[in-house]
């Protein structure tokens, strides 16, 4: 396997944009990613681009625009894990040794094409009663709650510390703070988790460049490695099991640690899928930073904001900067390249070296994530 | 790179199935190549999925009840190469090393999700004004027959003989033998294609277990080796230009013949994407396997029929084996392994040991395809 670099990074900015057209968006993160590389853009071989919503071959409509039309190109699905699936595909493509350089991009605009929660088709019976993404994650709060002690302040914590992460970040699709009473305050959208702990709906696109060693020696800045790149899926095992606790993370997880012989201990700084404030929680517990429980506590004394011991979702996370759901992926590995160049401005981490990136996506059955993805990054 | 060979084909028949669920048709076809495999499932490391109107995380749900949940699972999308590009992307990862043994699989429900000819999108100007593909490939085959003197008969010879092709295949959409003034009879779709020179939309699934060589050693019967794995897109380029003669089949042949070390010459029995009848016959030609025009006149002679000198779309191909667009570039692979291995009972092609599938989907401007693959499979 070939070491792989990612040497460009490109967004634009998450928010509403019903007026832009989709193509236009994933244009303008290619682009940036592109001069962000300083490579040459004819020494990029293949393409993946995660997508969900955007109808049909989303990613050559992009490609045909940036002068790049005719190579390889993949389109990804993997529900909020397209654009790191697609980071995962491209990756592998140029570990293998297939190519050299590699685009990945990840766009979506659910103002115009999903709707609220997006349910998975009608033919789910768990859907048809309203059992969707706030649903789920409102139980796992409960249950979290039941076997923790974790608080409802805490849960609020993680919203406070990310929207205030969000102010910093000039991508973010929200740009302003909130006290705990205000983030609790907000409408009940499935109790406990209020409106202010659920990441919205929005429009945007990421993209990296990647490229092998070789290539990286033409690029205008050090190469920022990836470490490990590992994609699992859920195992929907049916029956009694720990509800507050994801078996694909864990996993995911695990072997990221193993191929990169790095441990939580060694990581500086990370983003993790916040689809709702319990989720940070709970999936900080399962990659390891934290002993199960001991999440909420951490979120409340400040240890996870920019600062802190571990600072998690410095560019203010899914709650704040928003979740286009196929662009997330890459938006996550733009921020801790950003980070681990120690180029993030107003939100930079004293002393990044190394970053992770969580992202899961799709719910099959029961309360499991069809996709996850970790990636850990070194500067 | 490792040599990867197919060990497993499976399909659920092509075909109108409204009543079925999509996950229903995708498990059947995974359990026959499975099955035909004598691979232990859970030697499997990966699976990719080629799916367009199915929703979110179709290939999870299928995986699910296959038993093989929590292996990483990539959706792809390109359109009606989908399935090829499902097979391009596990070819890449266990061709890379990443994985001994990948599962690849094509489905399509079009019954109930997809109507008519699939507009890409309503932003479209040219197809709001109705220019789909009958259209496109109605001007191509006007131009065909401007251009080389291809005639309104030898258009419906390739009908006539993918429709008798058909018959011999079980699993095959329709299987009914057609005259040369029934195909001309029946009604104009886009002057000059009627009815039964289109591919129909349809119902199905197919899938194939690949896997190196090490892997192979535990498998039922020999293994079909990929002997080259091609993806391209389209160049989308303006202006005046040949719209007989596709660009990017030209460029994923000619990649194809030089990894694989074959020629046109060298080829025993193809699949090719007979979208339209004119399509078979341009194809052929962008192939290599006839000069430019005579794809028509070869057509006619019974050059291309099974017991001809090139047999083409033994399957009965997308007009008569049918089209389920997510699934077809699976189905061709699993013609060709069944061909190469002389498993095709009536159909079968004489002498056959070296197979090549040609898939190509999706429209973005003009009249390139948005993504191609072309396949070389040898016994």
């Amino acid at each position: 396997m070939e070491k792989v670099g990612i040497v460009g990074v490109g967004m634009h900015r998450f928010g509403k944009f019903p007026d832009l057209g989709l193509t236009e968006m994933g244009i303008e993160a290619c682009v940036q990613a592109l001069l962000d590389s300083g490579l040459d853009k004819k020494r990029i071989g293949v393409c993946a681009v995660g997508n969900v919503g955007g109808g049909m071959v989303v990613g050559q409509k992009v490609l045909a625009e940036l002068g790049l039309a005719g190579i390889p190109l993949i389109n990804v699905e993997n529900a909020c894990a397209s654009a790191s699936t697609a980071l995962h595909v491209a990756w592998s493509l140029v570990a293998s040794g297939c190519y050299g350089a590699a685009l990945a991009l990840g766009l979506e605009q659910m103002s115009r094409t999903i709707e609220g929660t997006i349910p998975l088709g009608t033919d789910s019976l768990e859907l048809q009663m309203g059992m969707m993404m706030p649903g789920k994650f409102a139980l796992v709060a409960r249950k979290h709650m039941e076997l923790y002690g974790t608080t409802l302040k805490q849960l609020a914590a993680v919203s406070v510390k990310n929207h205030h992460h969000g102010v910093l970040n000039p991508f973010a699709q929200y740009r302003k703070e909130f006290t705990i009473e205000q983030v609790l305050g907000s409408p009940v959208i499935a109790d406990p988790l209020t409106l202010l702990q659920c990441s919205p709906t929005g429009d945007g696109a990421a993209a990296a460049v990647l490229c092998n060693v070789r290539e990286a020696a033409g690029v205008s800045q050090p190469p920022v490695w990836i470490e490990a790149s590992v994609l699992t899926s859920g195992t929907y095992e049916t029956g009694p099991r720990d509800v507050t606790s994801y078996d694909q993370t864990r996993r995911a997880a695990a072997a990221a640690y193993e191929i990169s012989g790095c441990g939580p201990e060694d990581i500086d700084v990370i983003e993790v899928h916040d689809g709702f404030t319990i989720s940070e929680i709970l999936h900080s517990e399962d990659l390891g930073f934290f002993p199960k429980g001991e999440g909420g506590p951490a979120a409340e004394s400040g240890a996870t904001s920019i600062g802190g011991k571990i600072p998690i979702n410095p560019s203010g996370g899914l709650v704040s900067r928003g979740h286009p759901i196929g662009a997330t992926g890459l938006a996550q590995v733009a921020e801790l390249v950003w980070q681990l160049r120690g180029q993030a401005g107003q939100r930079q981490v004293d002393g990044a070296n190394i970053g992770l990136a969580h992202c899961m996506g799709g719910l099959v059955q029961g309360l499991d994530a069809a996709a996850c993805t970790v990636h850990i990054l070194k500067r």
